[in-house]
């Protein structure tokens, strides 16, 4: 396959280009998003294109781990729900997802990825596409009408808290007494693990956590734990990663990742080290070196933070002092 | 707490002199499913109470296992319906789950939960009921109303599949040249662990696996593998084994397990090994012995089955040629 078919993120215009001109040509992008899916256990690949605020189109692919049970699959929404992440998107406006193999009908999320796509911020607004191959047109739905009686963020987060792809700092610093001081661009894989953790969003156990990667080449890859208030629908630290990887990677198979460094509180509510070395130890090189390091909230990060609500497209977020 | 306080099943006359004698009044048994549920990490405890098909009333609890990130958790629907499965029940007519913390307000299950009642023979009839505090009377909404546009077993089975709760068989054997003939009632846990796996409901991917535990006392606990079309909802075999333990361990911890066995066919599409092992090592006793046993499709059991379907109550099944 060619570098240019490893393309998960399009620009308007690109996307204009592939046929994408309109909501409901979506899915003109589809049949490249159903062909990056990894399916090696299900062989059901599934694909799905998303709008964001921005404006640019987003694909998803189902990613399944073999050796793994399917629990620590990611879903094709999730997938992308996590590339919007991490590429700073705010808000997701519009999703298209393949529920059928020959890629022609569309319908909604399972029960899964509904709950997990409720973490965004406007989650109810986002539109899904309902399409079947015998229609000429479809049509969207919100999640709003797809998740009814629903458990929400809201139903459990104090007012005003940020959501998922809204702004946040979770202000923490690695632990060890005799940390060297490390420039914003330095090429510490425990560095780029550390910032990854800073975005993790796990506002119902409090347990951040970051994962970076890197392969052969030295190219390097990092992901956020994504928490949902239903639990199991939480997207852990590797699999975050691993969409960027599968996302930034070129077609790369998981046995070229060479080192992996995890990031994440010391006995944090929620620990991923033992699933995260599990994982790595399945699916990335025999010789993988995967290194924990652990980190704890900076008073003195949090003073340069202030939690005055920022109003911006009426969204609030943290603004920082300095 | 008294033994007795550890009960999940009720016959409909136990259950009635508990305050539980019309469907609005399941909720008379949620302060017993509350105090019984286990949540170390999220402290968010989640009682279910559930009528099956038997008449029967069965109570489920969310399990969550310390040291472990939160897709390994059991949520209180998964609870219930495993041990529905676990006693052989047949069908799920009516559930009741709390959504606040003073177990005065019932509502839907969260997404991921509503796709794992999918699997359920007839599942769309499946009345949940929704009342928050300030109603005297709350009123019942079928699943098919909480899950529009779904994702669902018929999508993808051959018409007739049994769904899970229905009658079932994976005929199969433990691998091995040399292996003893055990009677129905031995003593082997790889035999118990054998049979669970015969149970296992695992039509998406044909990858049946079953789990046996012992305790420090030499009691036995099973549980198998539940797939879900959705993947992710999937519930482990190991987990299932611990509903069975908190369901019959009368308040026993974790870490009073000290054997376990898995069987699994050998190359499974979806192997639980290595998670099984992780969550066991995590959770029982550290010198719990974890063997895993591979098994087979025997045709010789599989010549003494017929499908075709038996009907009965208007549900499929295998039925026992001899
Ligand atoms: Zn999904
Ligand atoms: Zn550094
Ligand atoms: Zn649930
Ligand atoms: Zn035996």
């Amino acid at each position: 396959m060619a570098q240019d078919q490893y393309k998960f993120v399009f620009t308007a215009k690109e996307a204009e280009s592939e046929g994408v001109t309109e909501p409901m040509r979506l899915p003109n992008l589809i049949g490249k998003a159903m062909s990056l899916a990894l399916a090696p256990i299900s062989k059901y690949k599934v694909g799905a294109v998303g709008r964001a605020r921005s404006g640019r189109i987003y694909l998803g692919v189902n990613v399944e781990l073999p050796g793994l049970p399917l629990h620590h699959s990611i879903h094709a929404e999730q997938f992308l729900v996590t590339n919007l992440a991490l590429n700073s998107e705010k808000g997701l406006h519009l999703l298209a997802v393949t529920i059928s193999t020959d890629g022609n009908d569309f319908g909604a999320p399972c029960g899964n990825c509904r709950q997990f796509l409720m973490e965004i911020s406007k989650a109810l607004n986002i539109k899904i596409l309902l399409k079947s191959k015998h229609e000429a047109e479809g049509s969207f739905k919100s999640l709003r009408l797809l998740l009814p009686d629903r458990f929400s963020p809201d139903d459990v987060l104090p007012k005003g808290s940020p959501l998922l792809l809204e702004k946040r700092h979770n202000c923490l610093s690695l632990s060890g007494s005799a940390e060297e001081i490390c420039s914003s661009d330095c090429s510490h894989l425990k560095c780029k693990a550390l910032a990854a953790a800073n975005n993790s969003f796990s506002p119902y156990t409090n347990s951040p956590s970051g994962v970076a990667l890197q392969d052969d080449d030295g190219n390097w890859y990092r992901g956020w734990y994504i928490e949902s208030v239903a639990s199991s629908p939480s997207l852990g630290p590797v699999q975050a990663a691993l969409v960027d990887f599968v996302a930034r990677g070129l077609g790369k198979g998981f046995d070229k990742i060479v080192e992996a460094v995890l990031v994440e509180k010391k006995n944090a509510r929620v620990s991923q080290e033992r699933t995260a070395e599990m994982i790595l130890d399945t699916i990335a090189a025999p010789n993988c070196d995967f290194k924990v390091f652990h980190c704890y909230e900076d008073l003195v990060k949090k003073m340069n933070y202030i939690t005055i609500p920022e109003v911006e497209n009426g969204k609030k977020g943290y603004i920082v002092r300095k």
